[in-house]
């Protein structure tokens, strides 16, 4: 890697260090997600032979599957590839010492800490995101760029879509697909998920897209996102196949007030809880409480959710830099949903939107 | 679900707590993963909101998020959704009870593996393929007979590349966009992997395809697979571009030669590490043998990695209904690489190989 790369990932490693410190914990065990790749430029792949970064007070070392090891950038830490019929618990647990408490990777894959508890019983482990999420949750001007980068990305796909996506009589498998393509036409890396929930289906939040034909008169939930440069979108806008019912105008309405309202109660110092609590107050209001199902939003970045999460509860404050979403919906069993989300960052005062699409009920063919 | 699903489903249930009761297991807890899908039918959204199979001796709950219920097809189960300000390891630790020992899903994320062991001190864990693997690595004709179309589908690919893919000029990232578009146009559902390693970027066995732009006289893996109707695909192929140098011939049959060894030793009552080494004899008498970096195979089903795998040190002998890849390679650094992979499934006596797509050195341009 280059210089500028290798300082970027020595200075994450300190950082990661002094939150271990802070936290006690003696030694850092990461595999696949994205506290690795942010650590380190390397993405483990999400397969049975271990990869896993072993991080303690003095060494940094990226045991790797010996056929792998060719995909290793080399940076500022160590790599110690393992061959087909080694053991690469016996190395990380060599290589970890006899910590006191240790931290493993969130989406490390049970099988392996399985293993890890029973060489190393007087551990206590602890998820590492009680150590990552200090470092990934307020995004540097870098970071804020890819993820603006990617909202322009998806906002351009919702631009494209009235006058390019036929949905009346074609299947919301059909018109994921288009949605895919037309992600990765605008330069995403990896398009990851592609909800289109029409009629009924869009009471279902994560509708997966399916058979049903797209009907003149169905209120259409699209809600997709992928990766561009290792960063995440997601975007969500509904559209109304042909002239809107005053019924979805209404729905839409709210859920486009309350979204309105979620983006300007996040301002710095605001709890995230606060956000979810404006947001769910208009709907509530306006008598639809009981059918904004979900949380109002969470964190973004490296992965497509992650710390801060605007739900009742978490009453941390917003600060510059933060990364979120802001995705209220009303959801009507049998009838009809409506969700408008945008991703939102927060600058030195308040919450901006990356995503400026058209939040409107636009008509579709 | 409909009746023969129901059953299917609760005929697998009944065997796995055979399983269970044979390993001490008193419970067994699923997430993310195919042991999941293969239990229930439900696929588990990886995502930091919890879903949870919890099996005892008596009961099945699926322990769900809220807003993912309505994806759930009911079956021989019971579904306990959580909403979104609940603790779902709360309710997991309940229908779990106070088990001496559980089984965790080999892939379920271990933030929530590190709770429940903070909630349930006196629990031993054990990785739940110690269940599953003995259900899932004999294949039903049904299982078969799907990964049967998921390899034709993807020999159909390999079909179409020489008339259809220009390499020459290209980058590997081009020529892998349109494997992946060729794969979901024959009809999977989606494409998991896709390598394409040229000239010397072919000796490192698990190349992401890049920039480099393909030149006439390179050899280039085609490695890619994906799912079809829940099902996995995994095909090698090492193609020439234009007329082959007498190296890349010399080479290429060898690898040959020693990926039909493999085919022919794996026979019934074999064990998998010597299927390993018949294909590495071959390589290892021809002198390459320190090139051959990896095992000569895995299981493929559900999972495009799960048992057996054919890998020295692996005792188990085949038996009827295995389905698993034979892949070979040999791997030059600086110079080349060349693969040739088959997904075989032993019927009573042998493996047959269920890709048939021309396993030569072919020209393409």
């Amino acid at each position: 890697m280059d210089s500028d790369s290798a300082e970027r990932y020595a200075a994450r490693i300190a950082s990661a260090r002094r939150e271990m410190r802070a936290h006690g914990v003696d030694c850092m065990l990461l595999s696949v997600g994205s506290d690795l790749p942010y650590l380190t430029g390397y993405s483990a792949m999400p397969l049975e032979r271990l990869t896993m970064f072993v991080v303690t007070e003095h060494d940094a070392t990226l045991v790797v599957p010996g056929l792998e090891a060719p995909r290793v950038a080399r940076g500022p830490f160590d790599v110690e590839p393992w061959g087909e019929t080694e053991d690469p618990i016996e190395l990380v647990t060599r290589l970890a010492g006899r910590p006191t408490i240790a931290a493993i990777g969130d989406q490390t894959w049970s099988v392996f800490l399985v293993q890890l508890l029973a060489r190393m019983p007087a551990t206590t482990f602890l998820p590492a995101s009680v150590v990552m999420s200090e470092l990934r949750v307020r995004k540097s001007d870098d970071e804020v760029a890819r993820l603006r980068a990617a909202a322009e990305a998806v906002d351009r796909v919702l631009g494209r879509i009235p006058a390019s996506v036929r949905f009346s009589g074609r299947t919301e498998r059909q018109v994921s697909r288009d949605i895919i393509d037309m992600t990765l036409e605008e330069g995403h890396d990896t398009a990851q998920f592609w909800i289109v929930a029409s009629g009924p289906n869009a009471a279902s939040p994560h509708h997966e897209p399916g058979e049903r034909i797209i009907e003149p008169g169905d209120v259409v939930i699209v809600d997709f996102g992928g990766k561009l440069d290792g960063y995440c979108s997601d975007v969500s806008r509904t559209f109304s196949v042909g002239a809107p019912s005053e019924r979805a105008l209404e729905i839409h309405a709210i859920v486009a007030e309350a979204q309105a309202a979620g983006r300007a109660a996040a301002v710095v110092g605001t709890a995230c809880e606060d956000v979810d609590a404006a947001c769910r107050r208009v709907i509530s209001d306006a008598g639809y409480g009981e059918h904004f199902i979900h949380r109002t939003g969470h964190g973004i970045g490296m992965d497509g959710h992650e710390d801060p999460y605007l739900i009742e509860g978490n009453t941390r404050p917003l600060e510059a830099g933060m990364a979120f979403s802001i995705e209220p919906g009303i959801y009507l069993p049998g009838e009809l949903g409506v969700r408008i989300e945008d991703i939102c960052v927060t600058n030195e005062h308040e919450a901006v939107s990356l995503n400026r699409a058209d939040r409107s009920l636009s008509q579709v063919l």
